[in-house]
């Protein structure tokens, strides 16, 4: 069995699992957030249920459009709210304690390796790089999971990522993401998982490997999980998480197909509208004028990212007629930055530091573009539309390369900048 | 004459005036924001002239819905921009540069005693802190007002304000100005020019007179002016504004009303649901619950207003259920607030830090309302549905009784908490 199905079997009491196989699973966390939640809690309302499976195992973060952007947000905010304060569920994040939900849950140690956990949204695959299983789903499975604490699940079968070497100056977790989804294509994991092992993991950062394990869903996985090792039992340590169960791939595991990256041979990357497979390296990207730039995100809003994007922003003033906001993800990311020194950077270059929210990402609040605008952004979807209005146009990148791109005024590899 | 009718007479190139007499004047500044500018920009386009009347005389500022927060807004200040970017308008402040438009122009030295100056925002008539008139005015006379540099004016009469004593501690200029409108209530001042003189006036710091006459137009008032002193002057020095030109009233000015105010008197005040009038102090608040605190806007989003604020969270939490939300009125008072540690207390409080923005003042983003909740704001108006929810209510105080409240989830005199 692959590392995803093994975490699936002990969940669901099976000594195996194969692939396509039907299974009923324990939860270990169902997360939702404001714009999904309300519509679980009225679903949830349906089955007749006075109280939750578990307080402590339930989550939900007020983070898309909080502090609220408009009345209908701050009437879902409420739901949520209400209804966590009713049931008596622990883990409610609000305004001002919150953060992007997929920032703030392993921050929190409310994810360890081993555990299930599904979210009522895409990116809740970003606690694969935990060792976790853990996947979106839609707001009448986290009704039932909030309600009895089992979710059915196929089986998915899964396509293993070699990784070697380690990555060259100014190139990070996202790069690598996005030269994985340019190589296979928006549907290049359909339902798979995709399984992520090798040598080159000791040079990927926790802030690297929740970037990659959170893009997964952008090559249609049903998941992306990274191999326990020290890096990650050290983080889950740190931020207090539960023990850590750890699964291994079997030697005879089955994959779909296993693929070899050499991490060293990756460039700074940039995905194209209108799709996150659109990647194309330096090479051939030309002379793109930007009107905005993104830094943020569940993708990129981690201390590190910003660490990353203030080195290079560092002593340098942003371009005229360039828009940058700027997102830590959490409140303790903020607060680190600051004590860091980071948003002081960011502030003296011309850029602004908004309150933790996905905000501009999902075409919420916070920096949504008119028409014929172009931004860089370090967050996870460029659909047509996604940041704003239909003629707009959305170009993901790293915070490095968002960061260059920002003091240029047009779409910047960190190497030019930084002279490499 | 008194001060406004003296202003009005010199850039009118008329010995004197009087009340009720229409004049036109010079204009010294001609305002927009992201919400005025469009409407301003197309009456321009009908005036059919090819530039503006002075490039340095004209400025847009991006503070009420940027970062944009949807696609109208972001159209909205492209139309800006893009005008700006053709007249070339050397004062557009966008993301980034920017600042609540009444916090913003002081700061950078746009405006200076003597000066008159209209902008489309109701309260334009904050500058007269700084001994000029200035007013708000509609779009169209923001157009004429770009294209010309002229303005009607129907001369006002005025009621003086002799200020005397000081004020005690925790209590500040807002609630100087809750106090005044709640004795002569929101058309106590109805097309009247304020005047504040006095002994009193040594005590008031720029802030503390920046918030009173931004608050003029809450009774009606065309302008609220205050007599140039040291303190105006020294202000004006240090942000570099244009060589001062002081306008004192004659002795004999005629005035509808002379009020003596005791500052020493005047204790913590909050305007109630829905009307800026409804000032009551706490002999008369009972026990009101609230649910959102907002600390900013152009009345009370100035470095003082956050170092009182923080003066009283510093070692406090926030209140469970309460979402405090604070808004630095500009970026170099973001900065400053930062490298003072007033944004840590505030962080480590459990509040939230916005990007400079206007935003829930006038429910437009950053923190609306749910129906039947209740918020504490410094900012400067309580009208039904301000925040939000029409059922939403909204309560206006200092900085000070902000910051008590979000510490006890009620409202709350900075008294109680601070043990006076």
């Amino acid at each position: 069995m692959t590392m995803t199905q093994k975490i699936l079997a002990a969940h669901a009491g099976l000594d195996s699992v194969r692939a396509g196989q039907l299974i009923l699973a324990d939860l270990d966390l169902v997360l939702g957030n404001d714009i999904t939640s309300p519509v679980a809690i009225k679903e949830f309302a349906k089955l007749g249920k006075d109280s939750v499976f578990d307080i402590n195992k339930i989550t939900m973060v007020m983070d898309h459009f909080a502090p609220n952007k408009d009345i209908k947000a701050a009437e879902q905010c409420k739901m949520c709210r209400d209804f966590c304060g009713e049931k008596d569920i622990t883990h409610f994040y609000d305004v001002g304690e919150m953060g992007i939900e997929h920032a703030l849950l392993p921050e929190k140690g409310l994810v360890t390796a081993g555990d299930v956990v599904i979210g009522a949204d895409s990116h809740t695959c970003t606690y694969g790089a935990l060792g976790a299983f853990s996947t979106g789903v839609g707001s009448t499975d986290m009704a039932c999971g909030m309600a009895v604490g089992k979710a059915w699940f196929k089986v998915p079968s899964a396509i293993k990522f070699v990784l070697k070497g380690s990555l060259r100056p100014y190139v990070s977790g996202k790069d690598v993401i996005l030269h994985i989804i340019g190589m296979i294509g928006v549907d290049g994991a359909l339902y798979k998982s995709m399984e992520f092992t090798g040598s080159g993991l000791s040079s990927l950062s926790m802030a690297d490997r929740l970037c990659i394990s959170n893009m997964a869903i952008e090559a249609g996985a049903k998941n992306g999980i990274f191999e326990v090792d020290d890096i990650t039992l050290a983080y889950i340590r740190e931020h207090g998480g539960a023990e850590p169960k750890i699964y291994r791939a079997d030697d005879d595991a089955e994959y779909e197909q296993v693929i070899e990256i050499d991490l060293s041979e990756i460039t700074p990357t940039v995905a194209f509208p209108h799709l996150p497979g659109n990647a194309r390296t330096f090479s051939d990207i030309g002379d793109i004028k930007i009107d905005q730039v993104v830094i943020g995100s569940c993708t990129n809003g981690r201390l590190e990212d910003l660490k990353a994007a203030a080195g290079i922003m560092k002593g340098r003033r942003c371009a005229n007629n360039v828009r940058v906001i700027i997102i830590p993800a959490t409140q303790r990311i903020y607060l680190e930055a600051m004590e860091l020194g980071l948003l002081k950077i960011f502030i003296e270059a011309g850029a602004v530091v908004s309150t933790p929210t996905c905000g501009p990402c999902l075409g919420g609040h916070m920096g949504i573009l008119a028409a014929g605008e172009k931004a860089v952004t370090t967050t996870n979807r460029n659909f047509v539309g996604r940041m704003g209005h239909p003629d707009s146009e959305v170009y993901l990148a790293s915070p490095e390369t968002a960061a260059a791109s920002a003091v240029t005024g047009r779409i910047t590899s960190p190497w030019e900048v930084m002279g490499i």
